[in-house]
């Protein structure tokens, strides 16, 4: 029996949907690590770094800490899980933590996307690993789908729905007929949306994990400011009407390309596309990623791009990729 | 430098392709292996087995051979790639092959799906890998999505259409107004169907596929025989224009799901599909596939079901993993 006891940095949505997942599928998990290592696995949650422990008055006081130190010390802890969000002090944590010989997961898209590097280097430096499946449309495993199973073909062009609170306005606004303010007010009832959604709607959230996706499929440095973005509240219930008039719709792309002079040029905005193309159809919260592939052709992957269970079941991915691999 | 040695059985659509996709990808491939390992690695294909030597002189005579003990036994030889097709001595020469000490890659459905676990058995017991994503659905990564991404999961339903010689079939039965005969004739002049398109029209190939995909997603060893199963021929020109009449369409469809009793449920039929359906809108040789999934909900891939680039970009996949992880 090998002990495997991992830290969490914030207990919110994702957060708890990491500790169900651990709890209710222990038995499938633990059958599959043991089928791929010949190892029985005990994986415990040791520790959750919360700010205000009084807001989560159900998890057992004896795993909570307010300070790092106590991750960040602890030899018994194998992997942290970082799901606090925002730049700071996330990044400072997850590089201490890879210091500290930690393994690292987290789902923050931010961090990695400005981080110029630094987590890579990181984690060749102290010879941990750094896992983002999350941190790119949910549930979608396109990181791995890139690492991995694509590594036979150079991929010259992404092109993708990244952001499902976008995607939910756009589609309430075509089908309900709902103004942008409408949507945008329903969205967040419905938990879609945060309560400041200008990450989502400016397309900062969407920047970040096509800047991401692109530097892994082309091994490039992605320089944001090189990003031409182009945020959703230009769209008006007119434009959707007019692009319906037309056999089209509207939705909020981030898309990538090799150019001929092998730079990368990465877009974000919203695009009148007719309802034959192959994003047309996704609707809702859903997330699809369009990969184009010298060898494999088209490939693309849907699923749920946000939501507690369906951004941890990718957090939980890499964990257990972690530990086959340690 | 380390050197793999590659043998291929069978140099036939996909062969070529993996021949191609070593030489010209060979930058990329070898940048990518030292960036995950910090090994400079030199693939070469060392031996082809092939029955008539004169039927492929584009190949070096001296990477030729017409005997399989003559890669049995060159101990220089890490990986065997199978690609014959067809049930002996394909399975015969991958079981040999686990046996000398070599990792087996393979795209043969029909051995695996009829193995009752002697592939895996060999994997463990001779401590060498056996890979087989190129088996299932061309492209399209699902036997590693399922394996090593979705595992925070449990996997309740598959549904997808694995098959693009019946979907290019239906297709052309539907957009082009052919009937059953015209256009599988279509389909065999452009090279979708085999002279011989038993196993295709019959859902031998789709059975294959799915049995598969549900063995490894309920991790429950699939009896054939218990499918139940019904060939495309059946589906008439009439039977899609009445579908059509009704906003429907005809898909021919691979679908497994886990029963209440903990049982396997599979079928493969050609089903009516109401135009909303997800799948309804896959068309020509097109592959895709849905997994349920308890926390990650929905998951959808779809690619390029054949042909000869697209399979070996999942046969070089599955070959880079290997040495990844030797």
């Amino acid at each position: 029996m090998k002990n495997i006891n991992i830290a969490l940095l914030g207990a919110g949505t994702v957060g708890s949907g990491v500790i169900g997942i651990l709890q209710e599928n222990k038995e499938v998990i633990v059958k599959r690590l043991y089928k791929k290592t010949g190892e029985e696995y005990n994986i415990s949650i040791k520790k959750i770094l919360i700010r205000n422990p009084s807001k989560y008055p159900e998890i057992p006081s004896e795993l909570v800490t307010t300070t790092f130190e106590d991750i960040e010390n602890d030899d018994t802890i194998n992997i942290v899980v970082e799901l606090m969000g925002g730049k700071q002090p996330a990044t400072d944590y997850m590089l201490r933590a890879m210091k500290a010989g930690k393994h690292v997961v987290t789902a923050n898209k931010l961090a990695i996307a400005q981080s110029n590097g630094a987590f890579e280097e990181a984690s060749k430096k102290y010879n941990v690993k750094f896992m983002f499946e999350a941190s790119v449309a949910g549930t979608i495993p396109v990181v791995r789908v890139i690492e991995d199973s694509l590594t036979a073909n150079k991929i010259n062009r992404i092109s993708g729905i990244v952001n499902g609170t976008t995607n939910f306005i756009l589609t309430k606004m075509e089908k309900e007929n709902l103004d942008f303010d409408s949507a945008l007010k329903l969205a967040q009832q419905l938990g879609y949306a945060e309560a400041d959604p200008s990450s989502d709607i400016d397309g900062d959230d969407a920047m970040y994990k096509i800047a991401i996706l692109s530097h892994l499929a082309y091994d490039k440095s992605i320089d944001l400011s090189n990003i031409d973005k182009t945020g959703l509240a230009s769209v008006t219930k007119e434009d959707l009407d007019n692009a319906k008039e037309n056999g089209c719709t509207i939705k909020y792309i981030a898309e990538s390309a090799l150019t001929s002079d092998d730079d990368v040029k990465i877009t974000v905005s919203p695009q009148v596309l007719p309802l034959t193309h192959p994003l047309a159809g996704v609707e809702g919260a859903t997330n699809a990623v369009y990969l184009y592939c010298d060898n494999a052709g088209e490939v693309m992957l849907q699923g749920q791009g946000a939501g507690s269970r369906p951004t941890a079941s990718a957090v939980v991915s890499d964990i257990l990729n972690i530990i086959e691999n340690i």
